[in-house]
């Protein structure tokens, strides 16, 4: 093979379901110069994006650090590390990300109970109690915000329903974290994990997480070792604090790019952010319903930050995502599971999240629409406009 | 905790155990527009890399590729990928990592066997057999490049040993890819891994890996599930290529580091760049021994890349480190295990292996050493200029 010249990739604007629009002063915090992983200074950026994610977490608890591994990891350390062989775990699924959930806990050990839900719809709390057919579970699970649907579950009634049964409360808040309010410590989560390249808009690689006291303790009384070496979250705890003792080389880069993101969530403000996540998801909505296209996730279990949206009768899903991309250098998702070929996903995630980018979007979608068959009956833009000028 | 400012991390010249230097165009790349992981032009800088990781490690095998997490994973994914709980491994120990490998087969349920050598000696292969007992054994692992000590074991006599007892042949190849000849065919290598922040001089985040069709065959009759979904190297094998199926969301950036410094590998071109690290190695070992300073391991088992060197009667280790980091912007690791406050490790990887930086760094130790209560009898730097000028 010839040696490949080097790399002048293409701008996208990011809006799809992840990684986000990552913003230039987290580039070029990547890309300051390495420094090993025993360095004083860099055990403080450790410190710093610590402290900085307790804050966008909401949370006191002391074991929450970022994994050296995107955000799959995050979910595969929680569980992993919770759950032994024979445990019970009830998990709900309506998604992607709760079916991968069941298969990771699976491979625990762990004997699963879904709790399925039609995707598209929010996770329903009767149906987890009805599944779990009063027995104790050492585990409830769900994920905050499905990326692969754009909905909504909340946490409040499945963290009922693990109390109920005695259990652990497990929560994928990887399409959430930093796109709207988590606040683990008031929601009753015991593990939470989330990615660095959706509402946080770093560049991929990095997983946060956190955990209760609670769910130390019952990693304390585990009888079998934790399968994962590399996630063992016993010894990842000792790496970012008490002994610091040496487990693996952190990926400095990325932990710089955590940190500029971090910081610039905190500048803005989280309510803030949430709330302009909240906005430009609702001047989406506007402009596309406008354009007549179809949201099949209700209103009220709709996420700012994720819209899924039905292709129209005789349009080609693909053709659709391919011109935005090569023509309007924009990035859209397609659809996953009974949406695949029938919907696509537009995420406002981040940086990606802005008015500027929203009205590029829509004129630039009602352009390929009209190419491809569909011909709709308002531009969109105007009714996107007034959701901001209200 | 208020809101940090933003990074301005200090410049080391890293001549540690590593993370080592990452050279000014791979920072660059890294710090391109990222791109999603479903995006042709992401998919094509997957292909490239993918292509020089064949040549660089020296093998056609079809499953090469880069995971997302650091080297250690690479570690995990191998053993936990191969072995089933209640399989025999084989595993040789003179170091850190020998003894990591250890741990990690037997949380995969391995019934593991460990040959151990005193640390900073090489592997014995008489010794394996020895172990072994006749018995056989589904694989026979070891380090090729001792990072804890600057020991070689060769691949040659312990790929013999696994060939005697059945066994697929796993080889940790962290510090040698990219800084001496690994030639995974050649050496009848079935399953190895690599760290993207050593001889490679990409930062950390990323592990090359690489398994040959024998050790798919036997991933292929495997009874029991694979444990960890993140590294299921099935599920990374059809990302990578096939049918290219979503896995996780790729660390783009990190991929660009890694496209860029396997290109400048190639460039220089790879048995150039083993007699650089051979030459710098020489001249760094010149100037030590000129200073009177003890080199613990052997002259014909010295790794080029990494040089321990015995800390001197009544000098404090760590004293000497941070003035090195402090006062001259260089930073050496610290001895492990049995020499732990005993000896330096002095990098010489990738970007680290420069005639420039050895003498940087021998003035400064020569410094260093005076001010902390040892008299070198010679200043180290003819010596070492004397390789270069041979």
């Amino acid at each position: 093979m010839p040696i490949p010249p080097s790399l002048n990739t293409p701008r996208r604007l990011l809006m799809g379901p992840g990684p986000s629009e990552v913003p230039d002063s987290v580039l070029r915090a990547l890309a300051q110069p390495t420094l090993g992983h025993l360095d004083p200074a860099f055990v403080e950026v450790m410190n710093q994006v610590q402290g900085m994610l307790r804050t966008v977490w909401g949370t006191r608890n002391d074991a929450t650090f970022a994994l050296s591994a995107t955000g799959s990891s995050g979910m595969e350390a929680c569980l992993t590390n919770l759950l032994e062989p024979g445990d019970r775990a009830l998990i709900g699924v309506n998604g992607v990300f709760g079916s991968r959930m069941v298969e990771v806990a699976e491979r625990a050990g762990a004997e699963v109970t879904r709790v399925d839900q039609t995707w598209g719809k929010p996770l329903d709390p009767s149906a987890f109690r009805l599944a779990a057919k009063g027995r104790r579970h050492k585990v409830v699970a769900m994920v905050h915000a499905e990326t692969s649907t754009g909905v909504r579950n909340d946490l409040g009634p499945i963290r009922a329903v693990a109390n109920e049964y005695g259990a652990l409360f497990v929560a994928d808040c990887v399409t959430s974290l930093g796109g709207m309010p988590v606040d683990l410590d008031a929601s009753g989560v015991d593990a939470a994990y989330s990615a660095s390249q959706k509402c946080l808009s770093a560049p991929s690689g990095t997983a946060p997480i956190s955990l209760s006291e609670r769910a130390l303790a019952v990693m304390a009384k585990r009888t079998t070792p934790i399968r994962s070496w590399y996630l063992d979250l016993n010894l990842l705890r000792n790496y970012w604090g008490g002994e610091r003792k040496y487990h693996h080389t952190a990926p400095s880069n990325l932990f710089y790019a955590l940190h500029e993101a971090l910081r610039l969530s905190l500048e803005e403000g989280l309510s803030n952010r949430y709330k302009r996540h909240q906005r430009n998801g609702l001047a989406l909505c506007a402009g596309l319903t406008a354009m007549g296209l179809q949201l099949p996730v209700a209103t009220n279990v709709r996420l700012p930050q994720l819209t899924l949206v039905a292709v129209p009768e005789g349009v080609d899903a693909s053709a659709v995502l391919a011109d935005l991309r090569d023509i309007y250098g924009i990035e859209i998702g397609g659809g996953l599971g009974p949406f695949a070929g029938k919907a696509w996903r537009i995420g406002l995630m981040g940086g990606a999240s802005q008015r500027a980018h929203v009205i590029r979007l829509l004129a630039a979608l009602h352009s390929t629409l009209l190419r491809h068959g569909y011909s709709p009956p308002d531009h969109g833009v105007a009714a996107a406009e007034g959701v901001y000028d209200a």
